[in-house]
């Protein structure tokens, strides 16, 4: 773990509607604890391979880095993606959105980015279609397979 | 805006970590606010074209009825993408992730996700590889044009 920004505010504060979305300066918007979402695509594929949260240390670390790292609101800690798996993820293009409050990375990920060992979190289908009534008996269907042992990425010892 | 779903908590309450990662149940884990993520990714592109958020009904709504629907954090509304616009999602495929707090749709997007008028809401890139000092400096790039005027559709009496 590092958490050692000089500035724990690095970034210019918010500005008003008409130019945090169509201005050129960056202000990110985090929301009252402190974050913005981040989504993670496959920059090969498209597909989606996460979606976290950064805190301005972890959106200052991606930016500055060029590799992605997120804030892990369950451990209240700054987190190199890969820190512990290798399986870091090289940021090769940023986008924010409108209202500054979400980046989308498109990533070259190393290995898969699923802490179960799939590539994409995103590795089950919500039946669409289901009926009201029928939403509690919903089944997922699984989409993608294991690509890795998640016990030996993630439990060997750092 | 509709808001009148029978049941307020159409679906399975979230089960054990191993159930909840590797099980077939769709047990959606709605934060302290009853919220999810959802992600919207262009069916035929792969680009993302925006980030909301959806509460119970929201998501019960998309998956019944195969059109997205998100819940609107500032204006406290179940809200259905397009109802002003006609900018509608057509969801083609559904996924959620591996501890169900966020599901990723490929939609087909009539016009624009934006209500900037722009197809993607993460029209602007950030420029990677900024240094720590020069955050507050940094410049975003446009790499998306405006492809539909947003007063036309979004002024416009329902």
């Amino acid at each position: 773990m590092e958490g050692d920004l000089a500035d724990s505010a690095p970034f210019a504060a918010p500005a008003a509607v008409a130019e945090l979305e169509d201005g050129a300066a960056l202000t990110p918007k985090f929301d009252a604890d402190g974050l913005i979402t981040a989504v993670a695509t496959d920059a090969k594929s498209g597909d989606v391979l996460m979606v976290a949260h950064m805190n301005a240390q972890a959106l200052a670390k991606t930016i500055t880095t060029g590799e992605a790292w997120y804030f892990s609101r369950s451990r209240n800690a700054l987190w190199k993606k890969g820190e512990t798996s290798g399986h870091t993820q090289r940021v090769v293009e940023m986008r924010i959105d409108c209202d500054q409050d979400a980046v989308w990375m498109k990533v070259e990920q190393v290995a898969g980015a699923c802490h179960t060992g799939r590539r994409s979190c995103f590795y089950r289908a919500v039946p669409l279609g289901t009926s009201e009534g029928q939403l509690r008996a919903a089944k997922l269907e699984f989409r993608d397979a294991r690509t890795f042992d998640p016990k030996a990425a993630y439990g060997k010892t750092k």
